[in-house]
């Protein structure tokens, strides 16, 4: 039977989530886990990639196995031998057509920052400090440019293997919490190239501290080239939120 | 000259904050760091210590120096060679006379919860998981009774070398987030006993989940024997969240 996952984890302490020689992964992790506990070897087939540092609230991946428990059981045994960084939410026996890849409808990815003269502690890792507040209404301008079907190849990395850069963004949203001064940037979209949601969030940044406007980034969009966006912004900040199918 | 520190930690890989033989302490570390850069032994003292896994929001400490550079100078300087989970949030310079553990009025703990089916790995060593939600309505009565003046010996660590076990409870506040399923312990009072934090805050959820209510509350402190009272919660959820002067 095929069985889809919703993981969690905390991307610290991995080489991001697909498996690599000599680095651990969060692939890795649960593939071996899985076999120390049901001797059976699995394939796990994630909805997409995330880098070195990158966390997930909501990550899906299928696999296909020869047990005949129930997969909530799976669920439980399998969360009882990994580390505490990693949580598998939930299991669901899916159709044997079902791809956690292939069939993604839709994707939503958070990056945290906050706003605070001294960095937070607790938020190291986890969210990127800014010094200065921004301006929301001149993100809101750029972000409005970004949103919908657009080339991307200006927001791509440049080694990247994408052959078609173009993308469709839903919604581009601005989570302001003024007690704890936090700032969310939530992105959704039909998909997205290598560093792309880095280096938007890189850009609304940009446009929060007046470096730049509307106009300019549709001219970054029409140039079709790396080198006229902004820089990527850090991976550990970036949380892929939820994935919808 | 007397400066007093605003320092904010992560407490999950130091053995609290007090100095202490073969072992890592937060105390220690801003006392070599502080070494290092200025080339000064200084003596902090805190408004208290913190055990072994527990955190600060904000924890107090005075220490006097020969330098006479600008407090906030300190500051900077310090937090450049500070491990990334201790952070000072700042420095002022205060009367010689002042002292960080005898001039406490009122001090404030949060212990934080979280109520879900699977751990929550952003919560690992932060936020103690709860499987059921809690009866909020029987949480507030027992706190009623534990709040104002009392002989807490019944909430304090029996090796304790506390003489006098009475302290005044100001305030138990609950903090219930909805949307992301926290429950908050918010605890202010004019001093607390070893232990005394996570003893009540273990009674509380005990009362959340009907095992116990405010008149056995009642019978548990006028026994003054920690026997009668719940277990000690763990320290990984406990915050120091303020210290009042």
């Amino acid at each position: 039977m095929r069985i889809l996952f919703t993981i969690a984890y905390v991307g610290t302490n991995y080489f991001g989530w697909q498996k690599q020689q000599n680095a651990i992964t969060i692939q890795e992790v649960i593939e071996n886990k899985f076999f120390e506990k049901f001797n059976e070897k699995i394939n796990l087939f994630a909805s997409g990639r995330t880098d070195s540092g990158v966390h997930a609230n909501r990550q899906f991946a299928h696999f296909d196995t020869n047990l005949t428990i129930k997969p909530n059981q799976i669920c439980n045994a399998l969360n009882s031998v990994l580390p505490s960084d990693i949580r598998i939410l939930n299991a669901i026996q899916v159709d044997e057509n079902f791809h956690a890849r292939f069939d993604v409808k839709k994707k939503t990815y958070v990056y945290k920052t906050y706003i605070s003269q001294t960095e937070n502690p607790f938020l190291d890792k986890r969210a990127l400090h800014l010094k200065n507040s921004l301006n929301l209404k001149n993100i809101k301008k750029v972000a409005k440019v970004l949103i919908g079907t657009h080339d991307f190849t200006s927001f791509c990395k440049k080694s990247s293997n994408d052959k078609d850069c173009t993308r469709t963004i839903y919604d581009i949203e601005t989570i302001y919490d003024k007690k704890e001064n936090t700032l969310d940037f939530k992105i959704s979209g039909n998909g997205f190239l290598h560093n792309m949601v880095r280096i938007i969030v890189g850009t609304l940044i940009d446009a929060g501290n007046n470096k730049i406007d509307a106009k300019q980034v549709w001219e970054i969009l029409s140039k079709k080239d790396r080198t006229s966006a902004p820089k990527t912004l850090p991976p550990y900040s970036l949380y892929l939120d939820n994935v919808e199918y």
